[in-house]
């Protein structure tokens, strides 16, 4: 697990099959290397013992040997940042859905579960990552809670996250989110990042649009990386300035067309792929960081430079000295590609032992047995008040807008019933709850949003960025209600509500943030409940990851968290009436 | 001193002052700078507050602005290996020396004064590093001993160097000579190499021409990079199997010419300069790591590309976050150059104080106060016999070959005076005696050489790879005992006889290897002695770099130590006479 040697038996092993004194236990022949260091494509035959590259050439006596009919071996691809909780499911279905994709080793941001279950939340993720068939390695959630204006599951500060800097899976201090913090030198913030670089490891960025005084000032606290780049003259001036620019592939933002001309022969050894956020649609159909590597190609990369993008240059950003390469002494992740260009992945390999072959996962492979996770539903939905007293003339509504996590502020006259706000779907008035489900507060936050288009029932979910309180949307309390209940129930997940009835539901056990059921299945479920708020009238092509952003109260311009309406652009809590 | 930030009230001020909310310390206007990360040469001003970058741009209001006239930025250079002891100047010197050169990090491998010293000369040389004007890091000497027919100071295994693991000035383990016990699978070796891995910290490698099995063995460890490939061939086979390449420009090794076609943009990144062993005539009159950049670019190299060489791509390997690059957060160390092309280096700057220009130091810059070294003379030369008894007919002789290190074996009928083997330097057999002086075991080892050209007199010095015992050359035992005592007397050192009297000295009063002098006051000593030696007969451009390399038994053919003639092909002590 460490980044050094394997145990000393298995040392010593490992020498001999070098050395060519022991038979190796597997010899891959008559193949074409793709050689990160060189950028070369080499006619090689590459010897694993003991789960590593021990060497080079035909001369080793193998007790099984492969001919690969002159197709290319490549190292084994990583993914320098994402969270796996968007993949919606727990880390053993994540590894069996990326696996065939040539994905074996990942750099999560357990940045999800952190803000529901907190530290317990992080040991969890780091407990399932053992005995998986891929590296699962991590970033330390650095920003938990995301703002002040909502209750997360817990805060992390520094001392609660001191004892994991040591772990061996743990090899950076994720995403810095908090640039103002940063900037203004919040001794808390600071604390943060100094742990992790006495830990030697690296600090990873998120800083969008950051540039000039305040880029700089963010830089000399030693952050060294981001991937929110969106703009290529954005992009270029942060590489100019030290940063590692992780090109992010992910299901809503999607950067490599944008950043695309930043990458020549002296900025790529400063690049890196990642995909953040990749939902199970886009992960089962187009692939995880194969998908990146192929449309790299497809836009005239130099295919070696792009898979050194996928392999080479996140282990050495990430100091994961044992993988990235095919060379003595890695481990031996290796994928067979039969077209360069089309990047069709035959087989995958996790320590010198295939785990996929043609897009499918080896039939044999065993799941690890799973384990325990902390309960985070703490809410009686029965006892929760969803009426909205009408107490002005002028409200405000959060109109969402199509295909984007922005949202406007619309200021309308409500329709009342009986002294409350109602929900009015002839209008496009929804009523819109956030009710804390972590710590039993009762914290109701209530508003309208526009834009949603359902002519009746309900919908809820659990999923609700960053803070992951329940969220529901829907056209009469009763239905909004069931909803609640339905997830609740599940200990998380989505519920729609129709008819007065529960019409679909995707359990989402872990924490109310990821299935333990197989990927695939997420995905039917999904598109299942999906059709469902399609049919009570919702227009948006995902009414739930749409629901899921409109409590994330740092992107403009008006969110609701379970303490109420969030202006993003003044950065305050607001009355949801407006003063006459 | 440790990699990631500044203290605490430091930080502060450096993200005031990247912000430009208080002036900084220094604002370098109109320059070009040499950017590292995406290979081009932009205008820019740079600022600097608390001894680092903080900012690009015109805007920031600084104590001082210095004009550079449209003069390149450049950062400061790094040397991945050295011995400062080759420069026969304590680090005080060294830096003094090598600052104006550019040079503002170092990684030495104290590799001879723990040979002399052990534990303690380790110690003493992280104690010097501190204070300096130049980054004196450390990689710890991996093989001390060198070899087993030989006594050295100490005997360093793995428990005895895991206590400096976790030095801050630690970067490494240092070159890994003993390949056959890597490539055997020597516990002790491993466990080594095992300490610098659990440390989070590279192994440098040591494998002159090594190829095939053996190398992947050899890397199967975890090894990482290598400075002694002399042949382009050997270079390119251990890059692509995953080596860093440092390509050597030292006094006698110098490998550029060889490797400089290894050289392109796909292999660049993992390549880097070092100097190995560079006398105090090369660092004065030539350079330091600038002479190699220089030579490269001479030679076409991308000038960039041959900076790179010399700053990005060790600070990566070495994991050295805050040098290698002009960026926010790295420490100010910067050089000017006017003319890229002669890389003319005009001004010096360290920590954003300039200590160098026009090629000289700063007359202000201040020496560290002495660190205390400890006595290594454990001899008393009035003791020591010399005689050899003549106890056979043919007797093995040391044969020096001009400019190289590796001896020959010659036979031949020695001259008998008194029942004793007599130097003869009308047949130019001189006298040869390694006297050991770490334990006061009054191990003697004797012999004869030929090629050395003494007419009379003797030479002896304290500087005899890698055991540093003492070793003289005379004409008759009386002159040789007294240069033996005047080296016991200066604690080391070289020192000349002639008439019966000591002619010439270059006291070396640091472990018996360096100076405390100025280094132009040992190369002034050192010429003088030289020319002492030259009016003895001595034809050898350098006698005493000869002299150094006679006790080095790991370097055919024939060679000397305290415990007698080493037959290096047979790795193994033979007797002087021959068997008739």
């Amino acid at each position: 697990m460490d980044n050094g040697m394997a145990t000393d038996n298995g040392m010593a092993a490992i020498i001999a099959a070098a050395r060519g004194d022991r038979p190796v236990d597997l010899l891959l022949t008559n193949l074409r290397l793709v050689n990160v260091f060189n950028g070369r494509i080499e006619d090689r035959s590459v010897a694993v013992a003991e789960g590593v590259v021990v060497g080079f050439g035909d001369t080793y006596s193998a007790k099984k040997r492969v001919d690969l009919d002159g197709r290319y071996l490549l190292p084994g691809f990583i993914d320098s940042h994402l969270h796996i909780e968007s993949a919606m499911t727990g880390i053993t279905e994540f590894c069996r859905a990326v696996l065939p994709h040539g994905t074996t080793t990942v750099v999560a941001d357990p940045h999800e579960i952190a803000n529901v279950l907190g530290v317990a939340g992080i040991q969890y993720m780091l407990d399932s990552a053992e005995d998986q068939p891929l590296d699962v390695r991590f970033s330390l959630p650095s920003c938990v809670p995301a703002t002040e204006m909502e209750t997360a599951g817990a805060r992390l500060e520094a001392a609660d996250l001191a004892p994991f800097f040591n772990h061996p899976r743990v090899m950076a201090l994720a995403e810095m989110m908090n640039f103002p913090g940063v900037i203004q030198g919040d001794p808390q913030v600071l604390a943060k990042i100094d742990a992790s670089h006495r830990a030697g490891k690296p600090v990873d960025g998120h800083a969008p649009g950051l540039s000039g005084p305040s880029l700089h000032a963010y830089l000399s606290t030693g952050i060294r990386s981001d991937h929110e780049c969106t703009d290529l003259a954005e992009a270029a001036e942060k590489l100019a300035a030290g940063m590692h620019i992780m090109v992010r592939e992910g299901t809503c933002a999607r950067n490599l067309d944008d950043l695309f001309d930043l990458i020549d022969p002296h900025t790529a050894r400063r690049m890196m792929w990642c995909t953040d956020d990749r939902h199970p649609h886009d992960l089962l159909d187009e692939g995880h960081v194969d998908a990146a590597v192929r449309k790299a190609i497809g836009k005239g990369l130099d295919p070696v430079t792009a898979i050194q993008m996928a392999t080479l240059n996140p282990a050495e950003y990430f100091r994961l000295e044992r993988v990235g390469a095919v060379a003595p002494g890695r481990q031996a992740n290796l994928l067979v590609v039969s077209d360069l260009a089309a990047l069709s992945i035959d087989a995958v390999y996790v320590n010198g032992r295939e785990v996929a072959a043609g897009g499918r996962l080896k039939a044999d492979l065993p799941r690890p047995a799973p384990i325990a996770v902390p309960l985070s539903m703490q809410v009686d939905p029965q006892q929760i008040d969803l009426t909205i007293p009408a107490e002005g003339e002028r409200i405000r509504v959060i109109e969402v807008i199509p295909d984007q996590v922005v949202t406007r502020e619309q200021i309308v006259r409500p329709t009342i019933v009986e002294g409350t706000v109602a929900a009015d779907p002839a209008r496009d008035l929804l009523k819109l709850a956030v009710v804390e489900r972590h710590t039993g507060s009762g914290n109701v936050g209530l508003g309208l949003a526009t834009g949603f288009g359902l002519q009746r029932g309900a919908l809820a979910a659990s999923v609700a960025h960053d803070s992951h309180n329940l969220i529901v949307i829907g056209a009469t309390d009763d239905d909004m209600r069931l909803a609640l209940q339905a997830v609740a129930e599940m200990g998380g997940g989505f519920a729609a509500v129709a008819n007065g009835q529960v019409a679909a539901t995707l359990p989402l056990p872990i924490a109310g943030l990821m299935s333990d059921a197989p990927m695939e299945t997420v995905r039917d479920q999904l598109d299942a409940i999906i059709q469902v708020a399609h049919e009570l009238g919702a227009p948006l092509s995902d009414p739930f990851m749409a629901l899921g952003f409109i409590a994330l109260p740092v992107i403009p311009k008006l969110k609701i968290t379970d303490r109420g309406l969030v202006d993003v652009d003044r950065f305050e809590i607001v009355p949801l009436f407006c003063a006459a």
